[in-house]
């Protein structure tokens, strides 16, 4: 069985590492500068761990990245690894990121939203791969095949524009959530749920754009106005409410 | 069984006049300015319709308004009914929008998002009444009920809170969704359908605040920068990026 090393321990890894781990693959590192973080994972997944990046050993097979875009190109460019596969898993870097100093490697994009406390089924995540030869190609191929059924080859480019959708489609609505179930106050954000539910039902089998309901498309500005002034002591919020009215208004005419 | 009358024909009226006629309600009349649309509804739940106001019946035991915020206050005052009890279905219009030429009145908001071509099942749907007296919440008790086991008394102002809020989490968050569909360009838009799941799973079980994921949460300016530059011609989603982007951070701060 393959041997994988994490570089990272944050949400991203924590997932993908207890997931490779459950289906058999040996853990046999973690790297986090955060000590704490880098043992959870390591105990979790029965792995060693180091918070020291130039301790990573060099004998691994895969190598998987799992660190802010920021991080990623300066560990990659600190240490040489000739062996082993090495792949990051995000959504807006270049795979190029590891042509200089890396000889086989690849990406491996899981289309999810992860969250320490809550288990996800990998089986249903589209996961987007890309690779710079044949035989990284087979690896990743191989390696993401075993957590999901949905593996999709793809660019950077069109991985990026799937990145940036996703941030709009989960993170964005994610915080407009947070939003109403601040305004909500005492009421409970539970009764939401069913129009939430059904928010997204309907975009299964209709486009969001035939699917838009609400005072912004029926340019209904009596309700918008009511609206604007109990957000007014909210400035950021209404000035939210402004921007996605208006481009509602404006995707229509 | 209650004669109803229906003030409106768009896609509230629409549902609801269906609904009442499965339950086996007489609907009696569909008033709409609108020919075709007063037409189309009445056909279908087997009524009688007008496109003048005036030839409203004065003896229906029900009437159900499902217009805009606009035009309700302008139709209440064009007549006098003395009979049958008023109902609105608007989030943000206060029940006393019928003080001064009805005598028994309230509010039956249904808090769901109804498109033309999307059947609902209104057994999950919160309702939330208001009503003027103990004889209007009896008939307007009774009539919520027999579409929903989610029947609540609210406030004319708890209501308007909720009315805002599902403004956020289901309009706008359909707005979002179109955007996204817009940046895949030619990739499909059902390869989002897991993640808009997963985000909406997670808040059933974690509160929105604790399941903020993503560039802006990370604060990942990498990726954010990325993001924006590739939004550079799209300038009102650029917007929309940057000030949900810092309403995250400022939330976390």
């Amino acid at each position: 069985m393959q041997r994988l090393v994490f570089i990272g321990a944050g949400n991203v890894a924590t997932h993908l590492a207890k997931a490779f781990y459950k289906k058999g693959y040996s853990i046999v590192q973690v790297f986090s500068k955060t000590k704490s973080s880098a043992k959870t994972l390591a105990d979790e997944v029965k792995s060693s761990y180091t918070t020291n990046y130039n301790d990573l050993i060099d004998d691994g097979d895969i190598y998987i990245y799992c660190v802010t875009d920021e991080v990623l190109p300066e560990l990659i460019s600190q240490k040489t690894l000739s062996n082993g596969v090495h792949i990051h898993t995000a959504g807006s870097v270049k795979m190029d990121v590891f042509d200089k100093n890396r000889q086989n490697f690849g990406v491996l994009y899981p289309l999810q939203t992860f969250s320490k406390n809550k288990e996800i089924d990998f089986s249903k995540v589209p996961l987007f791969i890309e690779a710079n030869n044949d035989f990284s190609a087979q690896k990743i191929r191989e390696l993401a095949s075993v957590l999901s059924k949905k593996v999709f080859s793809i660019s950077s480019e069109n991985r990026q524009k799937i990145h940036l959708s996703a941030v709009f489609a989960c993170n964005f609505t994610n915080h407009l959530f947070s939003i109403a179930q601040n305004l909500l106050g005492e009421i409970p954000f539970e009764v939401l749920l069913p129009l939430i539910e059904e928010t997204v039902e309907k975009v299964k089998t209709i486009s969001p754009k035939q699917a838009q309901t609400g005072p912004a498309k029926r340019r209904d500005n009596n309700v918008i106005e009511k609206h604007l002034k109990a957000l007014s002591d909210k400035e950021n919020w209404q000035e939210i409410y402004k921007k996605l009215t208006e481009d509602i208004q404006r995707e229509r005419s």
